[in-house]
């Protein structure tokens, strides 16, 4: 994509208001834009990142033989007053609206009740099962307070899997192999070093569950990690028995602040019983199907990423979401960058090419470091006089001078 | 796809209540759920359809040099004041809400405001212009009545692009190319000979704008079309003096009921000036930048195309937004039917799978048709007697039968 093409620019002072580092850089940089406290839309720069992690994740809930579906954020009270979750008292964080008859009507904070209302229609025998379904959709919570850019917010896109077994064993399953596609994706979207699976209260549905922590000072969990195990603990579960019954010593953990991107929870029955999704089983009893649920927030991950990868200049977007591979800049020489912009993208390259003649060389450098693009390529007079582009990359000082002739050779961008 | 591993299952009967063919066809074929009236889920093999329709509609779109973006469902009260259309006595199909602090909120039901309000940020100068910004994003209308299933919804994905150009020249000529544009989207889809670009009221805006009315005795609309010229007039505007002015002549005019797919509309500066988005021109002088808004319904796309292609066995979906290429039945013959669903994939092709053994020849067949992918696969013990498999395209009576070694051959399915 041409720059002079692309209808945001960079920003020198974020919106008064925002504190955190993350709001701060997405919004100067383009990527996002301040709706209201806690809502963002996202530009094209953000949007692009945005389906990079919906790509990843997407494939990998594939792989686990997920099935998509997209269920509404209009809600029916009724199928939500069976598990008791209309009640403000019990859920206090709805979004509610009416019909113009006088009706009231949900907006959707979490899809449990529609889904498991939905799967009545086509689960009766135990042949039906297990299912995987899953979705990207927005959920609506509406918070007393919102703060943290896109760590906490009032609308967010989210992947939200859930399990439908028939025997715990058959769930348990299920529920290691979702923990394990849970790392294997943070670890594609470049969290490896800084993601734990970490033990945390289970609420009322059972003993734990499990978060998926990324250990950053922005975050508002306390977690207590195990290097050596790669596991980790939240504080509201930080007590001796518990650390007992899950093998941890105090003296192997480390107190980190972390963002908790990912947790994976147990339902058992809870809502198949309140909505009466039964299956027969091989003898022909009716049983309840034991249920589990799978969520990652798609902006609170992209806000994480830049928290964790970012300098006093901008950005540093991990290879795998970022907006693009390469940013090309043109210091006067269109000419030849415009050839080099095609030649790039004809080999599958993303590039975004900074094209615009009416700035500065230092202009250009500093939009390019405050967006974060991967590898850095200059054209300039210099660099042509030797035949010759200067490569850099975000994260690294070093600079690199490559023929033009082996510039499209590299394999690896 | 294996069938057996697809949670959905074809349905004998339609919900109560549900009159249109589309929605009886797509909730039978288990494309879509009802949520509630005028509120329907996307089942896998509908999401499947939804995707096409997007991707078609992503590519065009980037042609006219489209940026595409997500604006957010929760809207600010303060940004709608300021054209007026906050009131319900102006907008009167609002779903509005509370934040937890007694504040309001609405649930969008479009989005000229707060993209107007968005690029006050990005416009300063002649430079900046002109810029065309598109978005997927879920629209909610308070509607007093829905009917005709996904034609008249209260919540539903639309393609919304927004224009921003300088002079009325510019305005126009965009205008036109994305009427071209969606002259193309909708022939790719497989409307081509069912869709006329319609002349309208303009309503409150300009004297005309102009619709994509698809010809369908499901639709609302009643259109005049001149087969000749290939466009129309709206029966809300069929007076002589229109017909006059657009040099068309009553008894050239065939009336039609036809369904509103698509619509493009001339804003002139109502909102720019509401809510203060002008340029500087060249001579240093601010201006309100000249809009125009062009939107088109996925859901709705997807029922008419049920309305329009089917019979009294299922769906007929266009090979382009089909969910598969083809329907592999195997009548107990899975072991070469694997082999052949894994040849048919690698070469690209997106297979449905009927694997199921626990289902009669006559099942598969009926539910091959209801569902409706445009060629149907057949492996059973009598063609693979003659090394063949039979191949039958769902919109014709004729059954092929196929070598084995012949089908990988096969070009274009």
């Amino acid at each position: 994509m041409k720059q002079s093409n692309l209808f945001t620019k960079t920003l020198k002072e974020a919106p008064k208001g925002e504190a955190s580092v993350n709001a701060k850089l997405l919004i100067r940089a383009g990527f996002i834009h301040k709706e209201m406290a806690g809502v963002y839309a996202f530009l094209p720069l953000g949007l692009r990142v945005m389906e990079k992690i919906k790509q990843i994740i997407t494939e990998e809930m594939d792989a686990l033989g997920g099935e998509q579906v997209s269920l509404t954020a209009l809600q029916n009270p009724e199928v939500w007053k069976k598990s008791g979750r209309w009640d403000d008292k019990v859920v206090d964080n709805w979004f509610k609206t009416k019909f113009v008859n006088g009706a009231d009507a949900g907006i959707a904070n979490t899809h449990e009740e529609p889904l498991t209302n939905l799967m009545k229609e086509y689960v009766n025998s135990w042949r039906d099962l297990p299912r995987y379904v899953y979705q990207f959709q927005t959920k609506f919570r509406n918070e007393l307070r919102v703060k943290s850019g896109l760590i906490r917010v009032r609308e967010f896109l989210m992947k939200d899997l859930y399990s439908f077994s028939r025997t715990e064993e058959e769930f348990k399953d299920f529920y290691e192999k979702c923990a394990a596609s849970y790392l294997k994706i943070f670890s594609r979207i470049g969290l490896k070093d800084y993601v734990f699976r970490t033990f945390a209260s289970g609420g009322s549905f059972c003993k734990f569950s499990d978060e998926f922590q990324a250990v950053s000072e922005a975050g508002e969990d306390i977690i207590y990690i195990d290097q050596k195990k790669k596991i980790a603990i939240n504080k509201e579960v930080y007590q001796d028995e518990v650390l007992a019954e899950l093998g941890l010593k105090k003296a192997d953990l480390e107190e980190k602040k972390a963002i908790e991107i990912g947790n994976i929870f147990p339902l058992g029955t809870k809502y198949s019983s309140a909505l009466g999704l039964t299956f027969k089983d091989k003898n022909g009893k009716d049983k309840p199907v034991i249920m589990g649920c799978y969520g990652i927030g798609l902006g609170r991950l992209m806000g994480t990423i830049a928290e964790i990868f970012h300098d006093e200049r901008g950005i540093i977007w991990p290879k795998t979401v970022a907006p693009f591979q390469v940013h090309l800049l043109s210091l006067g020489q269109n000419k030849k960058s415009e050839k080099l912009y095609q030649d790039l993208q004809k080999k599958g390259i993303e590039v975004l090419y900074d094209d615009r003649k009416d700035k500065s060389a230092g202009e250009k450098f500093a939009e390019a470091d405050l967006i974060g693009i991967p590898y850095r390529i200059v054209v300039s007079e210099k660099t042509l006089g030797k035949n010759s582009v200067e490569i850099k990359e975000r994260d690294k000082k070093e600079l690199k001078i490559v023929k033009l002739e082996n510039l499209l050779k590299i394999r690896n961008w």
